[in-house]
C-alpha cells in the first residue's frame, strides 16, 4: 500500500526513472464521467522536463495512454490504467552513482531499506514518480469540477530569500502560466528567474515555497479524527519529493497571533448561508472543510543534485566526491506546481466521495 | 476508517467528551510484550487536565481499563482495548452551544457533516479524544523501547512570540518535565508562564511550537511513494486538535538556503557506518529514516475557546455573541506534548513492523 | 486490521472470552440513524447461552452498553462504541487446558502463532468474540432497513443428517423462532431436538448447515473483481467459528448441471422491471446483486468440545488425554443462525455504502 | 480497493478483454527476490486460450511485460506494474450484446450497477481478468518457495457428474499436467473430455470442482478474527468467475459427521513436532495453520456462455434471444487449475508477510 493513496478515490502509482515507464491505476472513480486523455495531458504538460528554459532539458514527451476503465469516452468505473513510457533514458550515465552516495538524496537510505537499489536515474525516488500523479490528478480534477464547480489552482510563492506578493483571492491560471517560473507576480518571477539562472551558473539550487489554494470546495468534507481533511493534505504534501513543510491556513505564522485575533469570526452571509469574516483556518475547522478557500503551503528544499562538488562517502563508506553531470532542474518550484495541485485534488476527490458515502439518510426533523 | 490509524500497528480511537467514556483498540501489536497499565497510565497523567494551574482545571483522573489483549503481564497478539470512563461531565454546562457557533471551532463544520452535532463539550471534537492516541502510544514506546532502543521526546520551543533556546542533541526528559510549561529553558518556560497567566487573565489565549525528536530509530524506516516516513508524520501530526503547521528537518526556513549549505554531506561514521555532517534533513531522506535523529515541529494555532465575547452566529444563521464559560485551556503547549510523542510513537511503531514485514530475503551475494 | 471487518461500514471488534469484556467498534454508519439499544440487544439474546435447554448453560445475560457515537438517539456519524461484560468467568475450570491441545480448537495453533496464549476459556478464539459482529449487526440491519426495505434471515436447514424442508421464498422469522432449534420445519426440528440432545447424551456433538436468504437487496451491489458481493460474503461466512463450506445460490450442486438448466433466464418483471425465472445465482451475478433474494449457505462442522475422553497431546509433545468438562453447545447451529444473519448485514450494509459512493454521477443521455 | 487483494503482499489488477490490455501491479512485494519473466510466464501459459481444443480457441499468445520493480533480475521492493497488451479483439463480434441481456453473465448486474458498459468481450466481467491475478501469483510463488518451501497444486476432482479418484497426498503437477482436463485420473479424465465434447457438440455447457492443496505451509499463518487463512481462502475463490461454493477440509460432507469422529487428534510427529492424525481440518484450526497440508475445494458454476439460443430480454426490457456466436469454453475446468492455485498462493504469501510482522519478539521464558 505504500504506493497507493486515498480511501475511495484510490491512485497506485508505479515506475522508475529507468525502465518500461511510469503509471497510475486510478480504481473507484464514479462510472460516467465524461473523460478524454487531454484531461490528463494537459498537467503533464504542465511538469513535464524541457518545457522551458528554466527546468532539467530531459527529453520527455510523456505522452500518455489510457489501457482501460474508460469506453466511448466514460469512465466505466473499473480501474482506470495510465501508462507513460520513458523515451529518454541513458542509465550509462549513472554508472558513477552505483556506489556513491548522493547527499540528500535516497541513495544511502534505499540501500538501508532495501538491501540495495536501482541506480539508474534514481530509481523510485526519481520525481518522475509524480507523472502518475499528474495523470490520476487530472480525473480528480475533471470530477471536482463536474460534481462540485472546485477550482485548484497553485502558485510560487517564494523562490530563496524572494517573496511573492500575490492575493490568493485574485490569482488565476493565467496569471500563473504567464511566466516559466509560475510565480503571479511579474516582477518577484522577474526576480526568480535571475536568481535561479546564477545558481545553475553556480553549480547550486534553490528553494522556495509555493502555495495552493481550493475555491469551491463545498463544506462538511473531512473526517475526524485521522482523516482529517488537514492531515490528508499535509500527508500528501509532505509525500512530495523535496517537500520538508507544510501549513495549512496561517500556519507557522499563526502561532504568534492570540486567540481574539486569530478566530475567524462566523458572519451571516448571503442566501442565509454563514461564512468566516478572515479564514485563518485556511478553510479548515476541525479537520474539516467550511465552505471557505482551502489554502495550503509546501516548503521545497532546494535541489540535492547540483553540478558543484560534494564531499560524500561509498556504500562501503569510503570518502569520495561527486558532482552531477547532466540535466537536472537548480529549482524544482515551477514544475512544482502541477504537482502540488495534483496532491490537493487527490485528497478533495477522495473526500467528497466518502462525504457522499456518509451523507445518505434524511435531515432530522428535529434536532436532540 | 476515519479514526483508525496505521497499517500494522492499527489504532481505533472512539468516545466523546461527554458520555461512557473515551478509548481505544489497537490491532496489531505484537505478542509477547511485557505490558503494564502503567505503560499507558505514565503519559496519560502527563496530558491530564488539572496536572498545573497553566491548564484546564477539569477534574478528571483519566484513569485507564485494559479490556482485552493483555495475558499474564504480556500481549497476547489480539486486539488490546483500553477504556477511559468521563468522570467530571456537565453537558448542562454547554447548553448555551446548542446553537451558537464558537469561532474557529468544530461547531459549524459538523453541523455541516453530518446534519447535527452532540454538541455536549465538543463531543468528537474534544481534546478529550487524544487520550486514546496518548494510551495505544505508551503500548508503542514500549514496544520501539524493547525493539531498537528508540527514545521519543518532544517540548515546547515557543509560545507565542517567546522562543526557547534548546539543543535537541542535549535535550532530556527530566530537562522537559522539570517545568510546567514543558519547555526545558527555564527563562524561556518562566516568561512563557507569565504570557498564558497574562492571557487567561484577559480572557485570551495563546498558541505555539512544539519540537520533537526521536532518538535511535533505524534506517530504512519508511515506505516510498505515499507512505512516506515524513508524509506520514505529518499526516499524524497535522491530526491533532489546533495544529496548523508541520515542519521535517530545516522546514521552512530551508527554503532560504541553497543546494550547496543544505545538502548534508555523508561522513564516514564509527564501526564502518555511515553518519551525515549535518542534519538538515531531520534524519529523513527520500521519505526513508537514515539513521540521524528525526526532528519534527508542529504549530498549535491559539486556542478557540477563550473567555472573551465574540460575535458569531447561530445555526439559524442569526448573529450573536458568546463568551466561554467554566474551564479551559489558555494555552495547549504544555499538555500538547505528550500528544506530539504518541503521534510521532505511532508513526515510527507502524513503520518499524512494516519494515519487518519486507526485510525478509537473505542479503544478494553480489549486487547487480 | 485482523479483527476489523468492511470498507465503510468498518467493523473492529475485541476481546475475550474471560477478562474485561468484548465489544465492537463500528467506524462508517452514517449519522442520522434512529438508534436504541434495544437494536442490539435483540440478536444478542438470539445468540446468547442459556436461552434454551439445546445450548450451553453458561450464565451471561449479554447486556450491551453503547459508549458513544449516539446522542440523543441517533447516531452521530462518529465510531460507535458498544461493551459487554463478561460475568461467569471461571478462569479456573480451565486450568487442565494449560498444556494439553484440545482436538480441533485453535489451542495448538494459536500457540503457534503467538508463542503462548490466553488459556482460560478459548481466548479470542471463543465464540464469544462473535458477540461484537451480533452487536454490530443490529445497527446494520436498522440502517438496511431505513434505506432499503432489507430483511435477512437465516435457518437452521440441516442438523447431522436430519434435513429440513424450507421454503426459502415463504420462510418467516416466526417460523424460525418457533422452535428452540431455529429450524422452520416442525419435523425435521423434533428430529433435531432429540439428535441433540442424544448427542449430549453421549458426550458427542453434531454439525449442520444454515441457510441464509436477504430480500429486497437492491441490484447494483458488490464491485469486480476481488470485492464481488459473493467473495465478500463467503469471507465473512468462513470467519465464523466452526465454519468448513460457504455456498452461494446453486453451490456444489450447481456443478451437477448444465449451462442450459443452471441459466437464470432473464424475464420481463412487474413496472418494467427485469428478473430472472429461476435464481441458480442466488441474486448475484459478476459478483453484483441483481435484485433476486440473495441465498447463500454455511455448513458448519460438529463442535470440537465434547464430553468424552480424546487422545491429543500437551504442548511439550507428550501423549495425553482431554475430556470437556462443564457448560458447552452440543450442537452450535440454534445460535449461529443470528451471528450468520450478522456477517451477511455486515457485508450488505458495507456494500450498500460502498454502491452509494460510487453512484454519485447523472445517467448518461446516451449510452455509447 | 475493488480490484485490490492482499494486506501487504498486495494486488491490483487493471483491464478489460478489449482494450490496451490487462496487467497488474504488485505492492508489498519483498526486496532481492530472483524474479524472471519466466516465473510469471509458465503460470499465464496454462490459462491461457488455444491451449488445447478443450479450451476457447481464441488466440491470445499473452506474453507479460515487466514494467517496473525489477532491477538486475531481482525485485526492488518497489511496486511491480505487469502488462499484458490485448491482441486478438474483435469487438465487431460482440454487437449483438449491446442491448440483450446474456443469462446468468454480468451484463445486466453491470448496466445496474454502473449505469452502462462496456458490452465490447464481456468487460471487466471477462475471464481475461485474471490474468493479472495468474503473473502476480507467479511473484507469489516464487517468494513461498523460496522462504518456506510451500507447492500449491490445483486440479480437476469433478466435470458434471464424473469424479475423479485422486489422492491429495500422492497428486504431482506431472500427473495433473499430463492430461489436457487436468485431472490426475485419466480414466476420469478420458471421460470428462467425452463429455466435454459432447457438451460443445450440444450447445450446451458443464461446472465441475478444482481441488487445491498446500504443502509445507508453516504453521501459524492467518489471523483472528476476520482475516483468517479459510476466511481469506474463501473470500479470494469466491471472486473467481463462476465460482458458488467453496470448502476448506471437510466441508459440507463433515456437517454428516460427528465430533468423535470429525475432532483431528494431535498426535506426537517426527523431531518433536505435534502433528494429527487425521485432517478433516483441511490444515486450518481457529483460521490459523497448523502445518497439514491446506485443502480447499471450490465449485465452478457451468459455463454460462452456450451456443444454444436462449430466451431473455433487451435492458429495455423487450424478451429476445441470443446464442453465442463465436468461440468460449464450453468447461472452464482445465484453465480454472492455475487460476485457483493463484489466488491460493496470493493469500499464503501475504498471510506469510503479515505472521513476519507479527513475530517479531523473542519467545517467553516462562508463560503464564
Amino acid at each position: 500500500m505504500a504506493s497507493t493513496f486515498g480511501t475511495l478515490f484510490r491512485v497506485s502509482t508505479f515506475g522508475e526513472s529507468h525502465g518500461g515507464g511510469v503509471g497510475v491505476v486510478i480504481d473507484g472513480c464514479p462510472p460516467r464521467l465524461a473523460l478524454d486523455l487531454a484531461d490528463l495531458q494537459h498537467d503533464l504538460d504542465r511538469r513535464r522536463p524541457g518545457q522551458s528554459k528554466l527546468v532539467t532539458q530531459r527529453d520527455e514527451a510523456d505522452r500518455a495512454e489510457i489501457l482501460s476503465g474508460v469506453f466511448g469516452g466514460f469512465t466505466t468505473g473499473t480501474p482506470i490504467a495510465v501508462l507513460v513510457r520513458n523515451n529518454d533514458h541513458k542509465s550509462g550515465a549513472y554508472e558513477h552513482l552505483r556506489d556513491a552516495y548522493r547527499p540528500s538524496h535516497a541513495d544511502f537510505t534505499y540501500d538501508a531499506k532495501y538491501g540495495f537499489r536501482d541506480w539508474a536515474g534514481g530509481g523510485r525516488a526519481s520525481a518522475r514518480e509524480t507523472i502518475g500523479r499528474v495523470a490520476a490528478a487530472g480525473i480528480a480534477r475533471r470530477l471536482l469540477h463536474e460534481v462540485a464547480g472546485v477550482e485548484v489552482l497553485a502558485w510560487v510563492s517564494s523562490v530563496h530569500a524572494i517573496d511573492a506578493e500575490v492575493d490568493p483571492a485574485q490569482v488565476s491560471l493565467e496569471s500563473v502560466e504567464a511566466h516559466p517560473t509560475r510565480c503571479p507576480d511579474p516582477d518577484a518571477a522577474a526576480r526568480m528567474t535571475e536568481a535561479i539562472e546564477q545558481a545553475r551558473h553556480d553549480g547550486d539550487s534553490l528553494g522556495g515555497v509555493v502555495d495552493c489554494i481550493a475555491r469551491g470546495v463545498p463544506k462538511g468534507l473531512g473526517e475526524p479524527v485521522f482523516d482529517k481533511l488537514d492531515a490528508d493534505l499535509a500527508g500528501a504534501l509532505m509525500s512530495l519529493p523535496a517537500a520538508k513543510g507544510v501549513e495549512i491556513g496561517s500556519g507557522f505564522s499563526g502561532t504568534r497571533m492570540t486567540g481574539l485575533t486569530h478566530n475567524d469570526p462566523f458572519v451571516p452571509g448571503p442566501e442565509g448561508s454563514i461564512r468566516t469574516a478572515t479564514n485563518h483556518s485556511g478553510g479548515i475547522q476541525g479537520g474539516i472543510s467550511n465552505g471557505e478557500d482551502v489554502h495550503v503551503r509546501v516548503a521545497f528544499k532546494p535541489t540535492g543534485t547540483i553540478a558543484s562538488e560534494q564531499t560524500t562517502v561509498t556504500r562501503h563508506g569510503e570518502a569520495t566526491t561527486l558532482a552531477a553531470r547532466g540535466r537536472h532542474d537548480p529549482c524544482v518550484l515551477p514544475r512544482a506546481v502541477p504537482v502540488v495541485e495534483s496532491m490537493v485534488l487527490l485528497t478533495l476527490a477522495d473526500h467528497w466521495l466518502r462525504q457522499r458515502a456518509l451523507d445518505v439518510l434524511p435531515p432530522l426533523p428535529e434536532r436532540p
